[in-house]
């Protein structure tokens, strides 16, 4: 690695932790906690291009640290790295201080292979997502030739987002539309997802959440069910009350696989 | 894990060193060192809470980041995470840049079970901690239902420290007393500590420091011996020299479980 | 590990970055990226000695921390941990953004043993390293006994440096001289090195890089040979170009070990 040159760009930490109890429905209610601190260093060279790298140092020892590495201009931004795939940027809120998996089944539908690479550019309310598998060997790579596009578009209150990924490898592809909306206080997410594997049935789900802000208090609830054989419908309701500073209660309980879950605790920001 | 909200708090970094050389009696003298880097987040929310989270970074890869998450405020202080039990706040000072392991024998005793939240709280000279396992999994967790309680009063140069730990799966007990002095450059540290098993004798051991610091020399001597059976007593003496701004040579020399012990080096703060 | 005492230190992140294409001859080109953040700490005493500790923390989650603690003074800088051999201070640039390999062969040569320890002073354009092996446990460890020196000349644009090794344990010897110069925009680096095993054959080698920097861009090109039976020669050109605030696009191509080799990428300085 060669790194010689002048170095103006600044490094600085941030993150997150939460901490609660949560119940799965099965056995006991048990703690469960996770911080997260980030690290970003960030630069700018002399023609104004942002350039820049981030990692995660998390509570497990030897937790992946999610290293990512952009440049960015008036080109849109390209990400290197431990990156997300496209589609993995359609989602349904979570309940709850560490998510009670509301989101989780109908999620897990709209994503296909994996990314190290991505480009991300908006214009006018309208924002473009390629990921693309390079592979990180002189061999055939499991992410080689994996691909993903989402297209967004934002105009006043409301956002709608479609995307497609497709695994090179197996030819699975997943695939998303998603709908927001957030003005005075109520904010509205909707998300269909299906899967689409290269070798029999398709599987498709959607997602509801809604939510009401009043002064510090937010509460939501959310519906979420999918085709898949033998997939129960899960639906439940949360809050979160803003202590300031970086601090929020947040709880929620719910059906999610037919199993009564609930969670309550704390939300950290720094 | 969610931690949306305006983030007003800090992230700071902090930590300390040692280094130098060690015998432990058997074989020959090498070299010790230990680097921990501490991130330390913190917060404060509108009403006046503290509140935080903070992870160690040692000099080994997979070395455990300690991580912890509080909350403070009028009512004491809730931590949450890879938390000591109440009763490991009894100790004996060791000797030493890394510790000869003084110590070890009589603080061995005072522990029992283990902890993932602790509460502590002090008023007017007196101090309360509370450990407790909760647990986290759905399952039986190993330190669930494990307690302990430390009681301490300090007045004028004099403090005491009292606790009690019990493993609740296995029943064992771990107890102590801690007595110390403070003044005039003296500091004197006396340590009673017991192990009651569930099952079989009690084992009980008590240990002495006595230090004396004039300008940036602190010497101290302590001696330490418990009823096991075939314990051999432990003495030793020791110096540390305050060179200023975070640096200090120290040393130490004794006799623990019969070998003879020494170590000379460095530790430094940042 | 103690390190009380009033803590006046600082502690300050910094680091870099490299992400980029490389092919090593063999299968298809592949992206690489490494992210690498260091932390240092350091301190001053009252009589004005410097002492500090850093640690790396890279894109692996479990990769080495390359843990060093130091003290600094008039008499020269002492550094224990995880530090390089004396003999490592002599090297030939490589090209390219991630390194194609071009010095490989000939500074595996130079080296013999491991270190924990290193002395190093310089005085009037005299420089001098002393590297050895204490070893970290009781009984014999690897490195126990190793030693290295580098002495080291700089006058005008001119430099001289040369430095021998020697394991303990198996008695094998590298060494090596690096010849430098440097100014009006041209650097050049010779470096011949020998590996003399205890029994058998001596294998020596040698390289070459000559560069030329004007405004932006650097352009250098390289070659390299050793006597080791099979080693075929390398060379291979290479450039890099400075776009400022610690951003740099480089790139090179190069034949090693008789495989085509190319990379071409960003490096990042924080």
């Amino acid at each position: 690695m060669a790194t010689a040159g002048i170095a103006a760009a600044d490094v600085t930490l941030g993150g997150g932790a939460v901490a609660g109890l949560k119940s799965t429905g099965a056995g006991d209610a048990f703690l469960h906690y996770e911080i997260d601190i980030d690290i970003k260093a960030a630069g700018e060279t002399d023609s104004g291009l942002s350039f820049g790298a981030s990692m995660d140092i998390d509570e497990g020892a030897t937790a992946s640290r999610d290293p990512e590495i952009f440049v960015s201009g008036a080109f849109g931004t390209v990400t290197l790295g431990d990156v997300d795939i496209a589609t993995d940027g359609l989602g349904l809120p979570d309940l709850g201080f560490d998510g009670i998996g509301m989101d989780d089944d109908v999620e897990a539908l709209r994503n296909a292979g994996a990314a190290d690479v991505t480009y991300a550019h908006s214009i006018a309310g309208i924002s473009l997502t390629l990921s693309y598998g390079v592979g990180g060997t002189t061999g055939v790579d499991a992410n080689e030739g994996d691909f993903g596009i989402l297209l967004g578009y934002k105009f006043d209150a409301f956002s709608i987002e479609a995307g497609v990924a497709r695994d090179d490898a197996t030819g699975n592809r997943g695939m998303g539309v998603e709908l927001g909306y957030s003005a005075n206080g109520i904010s509205a997410t909707a998300l269909w997802a299906q899967q689409d594997p290269a070798a029999g049935a398709e599987t498709s789900g959607y997602g509801l959440n809604i939510g009401y802000t009043i002064d510090a208090l937010t509460v939501s609830a959310s519906y979420g069910d999918t085709d898949a054989a033998g997939d129960a419908e899960d639906y439940g309701i949360g809050f979160s009350y803003n202590l300031g500073g970086g601090l929020r209660v947040v709880g929620a309980v719910g059906s999610v696989d037919n199993a009564d879950v609930w969670d309550l605790g704390l939300t950290m920001s720094f």
